[in-house]
């Protein structure tokens, strides 16, 4: 009976989502469902999944949050183009 | 100094409600504080209950979501009737 | 299908026991689940409940770990005593 | 790669705000990240921070509501000054 | 960058094992960090994940502890046979 | 009321250490319940912390167990070396 919890940032990585798609909820609980099947013989019936999504500015990696983070990186990324 | 975190479905349980009422929040943070007391002897003082209501197609249970899974439930109650 | 974690500091709250005892278990399991149906009507078979023992110098109130905080308050009763 | 999750109730502790505010957030985010690098050597880039903000009617404590919690504790304090 | 969590009860469900063995852990860990690319293009080098395995008789389901569960699903089956 | 969850790797980070030392914890519980009040005005009394240990072949990023991450990281930086 496991219990598995995601977190990822509340944000669209399909175009024109501007948060995770149903569609893709429902291919993040399949998809552990099934490895946890697949890997430990745990039948998808007593497996729960709970995906929670977290604000952006509610998210920090790196000392800061995440919209500062990837301000950062393409700050970084553009400096070296120079 | 007990901390219990109570995660249901955000889902209405009594008529006329479609989340979790306020009153079923009170009862669910008061019995928690007891149980502790009861049991354990922890003042309620210092128990800590946070209860975090999550969608319905952010809870995966036998692999989908729950508004699949009990779509399912029902189909299958409805096949053992014909 | 509720999931519920109970944290509790590692330690005995009964003559004799250094921690949570086997029946405190079973007692918070039952209660938490006898809660939740009778409040919101979720079926037992499909609570689940998860007890973390956590240990005492790792859990942390008032800036100081829990056996330093303990030690304050008996120190502070004492004083209030003299 | 410490994993760190803030939770607080929902509500404003600056003048003006209903909750806590982006600079609030930053400040938690880069003092946590800060303090697993004193303290443990632990670089930020690889500290996440997971802020959640709790709505007060889904936070307990005392068998209470932090609403109705707060309120007791109003009425305690008035008493007094009677 | 997501963060994944996720519980097992602690007992061997490959022939010699009383835990998750270190394979499936790999495989889990592995599995779910792919997971997240192949749907929400998430990088691996950006996703965390943590198992926690949990002693038995601290996860409850059924209103009672899992070792008591199982035994209880035990003897339905048995029931049945005869 | 806050309530504070960290997760570190269970590693020593100190000389002579192979986990975190008793010291580390009580300045991680003062440093985020210092925060907490610097910030939001939180009074440590009310903030509560807990400190989980991982064992390092419970944890992963990159798609693998943090034990492996290392030894890639190693070898990548002797493979710049040469």
């Amino acid at each position: 009976m496991p219990y598995v919890n995601i977190k990822v940032t509340r944000e669209g990585t399909v175009p024109g989502a501007a948060a995770t798609t149903p569609e893709q909820k429902m291919a993040l609980i399949k998809g552990v469902s099934d490895l946890l099947f697949e890997v430990m013989g745990k039948p998808p019936q007593s497996t729960f999944v709970v995906i929670d999504e977290v604000d952006m500015e509610n998210w920090g990696v790196g000392g800061v949050t995440v919209p500062e983070y990837r301000q950062q990186e393409r700050e970084a990324a553009e400096g070296k183009l120079k």
